[in-house]
């Protein structure tokens, strides 16, 4: 790559997280930094985008930069959408978002803002990359985190004009210090889901009213999954498809007949 | 099959939708229904979840019934979680949505409550089908959508018990005349993408903001996509996964050293 690589950067947890001003660190150091990223937490966020509704776009100053920052009040995939066509002088080399303030390794890629943002770059052709760190902490230390977002990152753009067509990549990283994280592993998204447990209260104008909590459950003892590397103290490095066909089912599905 | 089938039904469109009343009659015909849908509309809302906001969950009457019904401030994926923790007395046969206004084909799965509510329940272990007919008009004809949503629903219940789970179907109609449909194809979800165009305008404060439009393009020429099948005047079923892993880019980035 002759010229400086464009970097887009966005997240879910809102331009100020902590996770997203590491992630801008790093990416200044490879080349020039775009942010643009929600004004505040868009967690759970998944696919969505704003369709009946209007969004605002400012420029903002943050910290010293050197990027060029910008904050909406749409979700991960609106700012993706919002630079690639209101922003971006070209199409960026690669697109980054995160660092995200818990894992969003296995099923959670689906209710994912971070996994989203970078799903919808991987459809605009660009490589993209979600990056999470397997803690909720708001005050953690994103020094690991960095240290394998620059390197994953560099390795992706090393890459850049040889890769097909929609490359995205789920990166979780484990919380642990940087000595004790024992690498990088490919993996597949391990079989897991979450079991939804609401808890019910009474407003003070007696009305009944839901918060959404749950519990992650691991289905899978494959020691090929993200779940696994993790827990074994590797980064974890899932690719993800936006080919959601089940061709087994469809396989067996031919064989019922409709008609009759 | 012994006990009458009880079926989940929801939306995205919002409980009060042309559509999803239709979907109500249609079920009505085959089992106990309870509805537990938005109480607006919540499109591209893509798999989106409340973390942040409390919910309310309401009974109300809405038509003759007999259907048992429920509105909630949350989205579509909200929905099936609360029926299924806070509702049903046991797990539904069926899980339906829609039926949406507007195709749900090829990547517009990605961003569709419909299609999420859908993958919700089949993560949970309930057979689920998104319907969608490929018309945005409020006051479209259903009646041969709604045919169709009987016939496939009743086809999926006679397999129950039979059926590995996820089973999730996208099931795209088109808007035609009942005697038009030429039948059902299963095929695969076509390579498409959108192209984002945003209409910029100033409010009366002199402050810029933009509304999202957009055009599908679809990139795909095969003769076995959700696609072509709707534009040759068939009902088409692809049956979705839940592993987003891209397993031929998974193989690939196994020959990269990152650890150089």
């Amino acid at each position: 790559m002759t010229q400086t690589p464009l970097i887009l950067v966005t997240n879910d947890d809102g331009i100020s997280a902590p996770g997203i001003r590491n992630l801008i660190a790093a990416m200044n150091r490879i080349g020039k930094v775009v942010v643009v990223a929600p004004e505040g937490a868009m967690s759970g966020q998944g696919h969505a985008i704003t369709i009946n509704n209007t969004l605002f776009l400012d420029r903002v100053t943050i910290d010293d930069g050197p990027q060029e920052e910008y904050k909406t009040n749409g979700t991960p995939v609106d700012c993706v959408k919002l630079a690639l066509d209101q922003i971006l002088p070209r199409k960026p080399d690669l697109l980054v978002s995160g660092i995200n303030h818990g894992s969003n390794s296995s099923i959670n890629i689906i209710y994912s803002g971070t996994m989203s943002a970078a799903v919808e770059g991987g459809l605009e052709g660009v490589p993209s990359i979600g990056f999470s760190l397997t803690t909720y902490k708001w005050d953690a230390d994103f020094s690991a985190a960095r240290h394998y977002a620059e390197l994953i990152a560099r390795k992706v753009l090393a890459h850049n004009g040889r890769l097909e067509a929609p490359f995205i990549l789920n990166v979780n990283i484990p919380y642990l210090p940087l000595e004790e994280i024992k690498g990088i592993r490919i993996g597949r998204q391990a079989h897991a889901r979450w079991e939804e447990e609401y808890d019910k209260r009474i407003n003070p104008h007696g009305r009944e009213y839901f918060w959404l909590t749950g519990k992650f459950v691991n289905l899978d003892d494959g020691t090929d999954t993200d779940e696994y590397y993790l827990s074994q103290g590797y980064v974890s490095v899932v690719p993800v498809t936006v080919d959601l066909t089940d061709y087994a089912l469809m396989k067996r599905l031919k064989k019922w007949d409709f008609e009759e």
